[in-house]
């Protein structure tokens, strides 16, 4: 049986491809192995969930990332596995030479990383993470790098969404069930970074050092009523138990013959006693009538204030549906629809941690740059398809920010070209070099570089914010972005553009390289 | 900065929901925290991608689940995180006396577990993990069983599937940039067991004792055109480098003009060298159409024997057209369609990690029984939804083989009924109690029983197969399974009854549960 000592394992520096080694076994055989190599990580389209996709997304991951590199290099164990790997031919398929020098050298103490901090938006076709290290390790670093942006990636700008069209309700994220396998922890982080209040999961909130959050299940009504006893039994063990944070589950009978009404009674003795109830949760049925209901019921016998937990696969759409299902009922009922919405909160699970509709992001980390003789070799993937073409050499990304303050374009240039000191900037479509235009600098009231350079040496030199940091970054920056591009359906496209000379150097390439054979 | 250590941490006994923590505390206070209880894991529905519904599931997930417990109980500072827990009221919100229980008791080692191996075909409703332990940890124990059970019973179908519609084509798991984080490690478990051949995952392949596979990427073309070579040059080189081992990626520049020709002219070479080239990758445009024209390019040169693998976001419905389009075009460029099917080879990636169209398996655990005074008392939750009123009670299932020896149909049954022995079975629907009929044991070649004691107070009894092990006991299930329930596209749906008499348990715990309030 394979036990925890060898799940971790699996999690350390073989965490990659197999063709990761050969290659950098190969770059070993021909010298290359310690080249300076420049590669980009970056993603070619939003989530393109089913019927609606984003118009922007919420960059995370980084700092696990960066977690992940300091504490995993080649250990004699790795070594040994690898000396035992066979060609088929039978011979050794990695040689002592190259698995010497990876027993020195596996690591990534000689990196270098500018990135995109995390909570920042970020568009498609610009790196948000640059990485510069030796050709053989930074081969090997390309599929933890992908696995750890990739997701995170996705699931906070999936909580953003979500978080957006929820108005004033707390967002809580309730997956893990759901998640995939130990990647549950990772998503949990990734929703908190795209807004979610806080999770449910309570390693991660240990970890994160937020309280975890939670009411209770139908099981522990089912217990009470099979051994005889009521629901409104069970819901007094509960507020009794937990006088301040009594949170009922009201659907495990009936929602509206029994839930409510039980909970109400024991909201009253609670209420007797000196203690404020919290509220309930819905877990079935129409949740919009649901939630009125509840809402005319509780307000009547004076618990108003309460709390309203909505669950049961919720998503971006389906909150908004509610909201606007409220707003257009509420009233009938002699239930004020804002004063409703503002007590709802939302425990979003499935459709939140797996992304569901759009469950990868296909992030990709392309070779652009490499270093002969000291000096920097732009490199170049020709493709058929013109998006999948990569921008190549050492570049900047600039965000650019209109008179209101708003952000309408990212701009890739070449890393030399300073785009904030330019009167006019020269630009151009990214894949199609015949579309230019000039901006002027006077219609900006900001250019900000957004790159930051996050590892030195092997070393982490950027300060990396918690939690409510990395929330905070990412209100800002939906604060000052373009409204249209936040729309849920059919958002505005943000502008990504290249300068000239990036345009120039990428044209040129393209013409440099025919197929010889 | 989170370190590693921090994350493994959050992977131990707290991952978890915080609400089981919080019932917990309440079974203790009412002094239910001991009473054995039984919990069944099952789920409602099989998968339902975009457009097209899986007729049966693989089950996964157990050994790594069964891990889990062993290697996981309560440690001091997971009891000290508890002890620093707070109400919303400031109070702490576990006590010591529950903290001193769960210090002592927090541990699996009195569970019993009855299970459906890996690796065979499951189906909805029935129970195919079946958990006996003291209700407060049974309780905990929900959120980590689910997380396990569902994800890799979801990737294992999926693998199925595509491995089904390959044909004698070998299916290679590429999914470890795409999957959710460290969630790729059991997905590239489960799509071993699905059927998978090998993963390029080095880290689960040492774990599970198989050759990691895979070819290079463009990244070492662009190293050698950057730095002034070309194409051959980089194809001579890997030649070199691994002459038994050959697999060329052929698209970095243009694979019918350059990648290609330039393959076959370092066969050439490795063929007089006395080795015998493995093959090439297509991994951009028209799959099935470059896939005849290197066939043909590669028989002409005396290569007939190549593998051709194929990547790009493939799934069953992409290898399915591929296939389809060459059996209708191969002719036409003097290629034979079976022969070029035979050495196809599918490296799937993003859609078989992420199961794509479906990215979570909406596996539930439910309580069925707890006892009171020696005695079993079946327990039920309602709900306005037929289907989601779980079977009551201790069970057993079974499986129906007809006179050709296919399974047709499986049958939940009360736990001390045995069904093997009966003339005559009663069997109803399981969630319509009016659709009733009788099945003939003389109709039938088999019956065979399919829950196992896996685990007995704490203790692992059953034999764990390895890879090879689960992949045969999934072919053997395939291949008595009704051939109308494989299919891709609308298959039969397979029978779940249940027995009269656990019709009629459920429908007298129905009668008795009234809203009382």
């Amino acid at each position: 049986m394979l036990d925890l000592s060898d799940q971790i394992a699996a999690e350390g520096i073989l965490f990659t491809d197999q063709y990761q080694l050969t290659m950098a076994q190969l770059y070993f055989r021909v010298g290359l192995h310690e080249k300076p190599a420049q590669f980009d990580y970056y993603f070619r389209d939003y989530p393109n969930y089913e019927g609606h996709m984003a118009g922007y997304c919420v960059n995370a991951g980084l700092e696990w990332l960066l977690a992940w590199m300091l504490g995993n290099k080649f250990l004699d164990n790795d070594i040994e596995y690898l000396r035992g790997q066979k060609s088929l031919s039978g011979d050794r398929l990695f040689e002592d030479d190259f698995l010497n020098w990876l027993s020195t050298n596996g690591n990534f103490s000689n990196f270098n990383i500018r990135a995109v901090p995390e909570g920042r938006l970020v568009h498609p076709v610009e790196p948000t993470t640059v990485v510069e290290g030796p050709l053989a390790m930074a081969q090997i670093l390309e599929t933890p790098l992908l696995n750890h942006l990739n997701y995170q990636t996705l699931v906070a700008t999936k909580a953003s969404r979500i978080v957006d069209c929820s108005q004033r309700g707390l967002v809580l994220e309730f997956g893990l069930r759901r998640a995939h396998g130990k990647g549950a922890n990772a998503g949990a982080r990734a929703a908190l970074i795209g807004g979610a209040a806080f999770t449910s999961n309570v390693g991660m909130s240990r970890a994160l050092n937020l309280p975890p959050k939670g009411t209770h299940a139908h099981s522990m009504v089912q217990v009470f009523l099979a051994l005889g006893g009521s629901e409104l039994d069970a819901f007094r063990a509960y507020a009794d138990v937990y006088p301040d944070d009594c949170l009922l589950l009201v659907d495990t009978i009936d929602t509206i013959e029994s839930g409510i009404p039980n909970a109400i009674k024991v909201f009253e003795e609670l209420k007797t006693k000196g203690h404020e109830p919290l509220g309930i949760r819905l877990d079935s049925g129409d949740l919009a009538y649901l939630s009125i209901q509840a809402a005319r019921e509780l307000n009547k016998a004076g618990f108003p204030d309460t709390s309203i937990v909505l669950s049961n696969n919720l998503d971006e759409l389906v909150i908004w549906q509610i909201i606007t299902q409220i707003q257009r009922e509420a009233h009938r009922y002699d239930v004020d629809a804002d004063q409703l919405i503002s007590r709802l909160v939302y425990g979003v699970g499935t459709r939140l941690i797996t992304s569901w509709g759009y469950p990868a992001l296909g992030g990709v980390y392309k070779l652009v740059s490499i270093n002969a003789e000291g000096k920097w070799i732009p490199a170049l993937k020709l493709s058929e398809t013109k998006v999948k073409i990569p921008l190549p050499g050492q570049k900047n990304i600039w965000r650019l920010y209109d008179k209101r303050g708003k952000s309408t374009a990212d701009l890739v240039s070449l890393y030399d070209e300073d785009v904030d000191a330019m009167k006019e900037i020269p630009i151009s479509h990214p894949f199609e070099p015949t579309k230019r235009r000039h901006i002027h600098r006077r219609d900006l009231s900001h250019i900000e570089p957004l790159l930051v350079d996050v590892m030195k040496n092997g070393k982490v030199i950027a300060e990396l914010p918690d939690i409510d940091g990395l929330r905070t970054q990412r209100e800002e920056d939906i604060k000052r972005l373009d409204p249209g591009v936040r729309r849920l359906l059919n958002p505005h496209i943000y502008h990504i553009s290249i300068t000239e000379g990036l345009r120039d150097l990428k044209e040129s390439l393209i013409e440099s390289i025919h197929p010889t054979v």
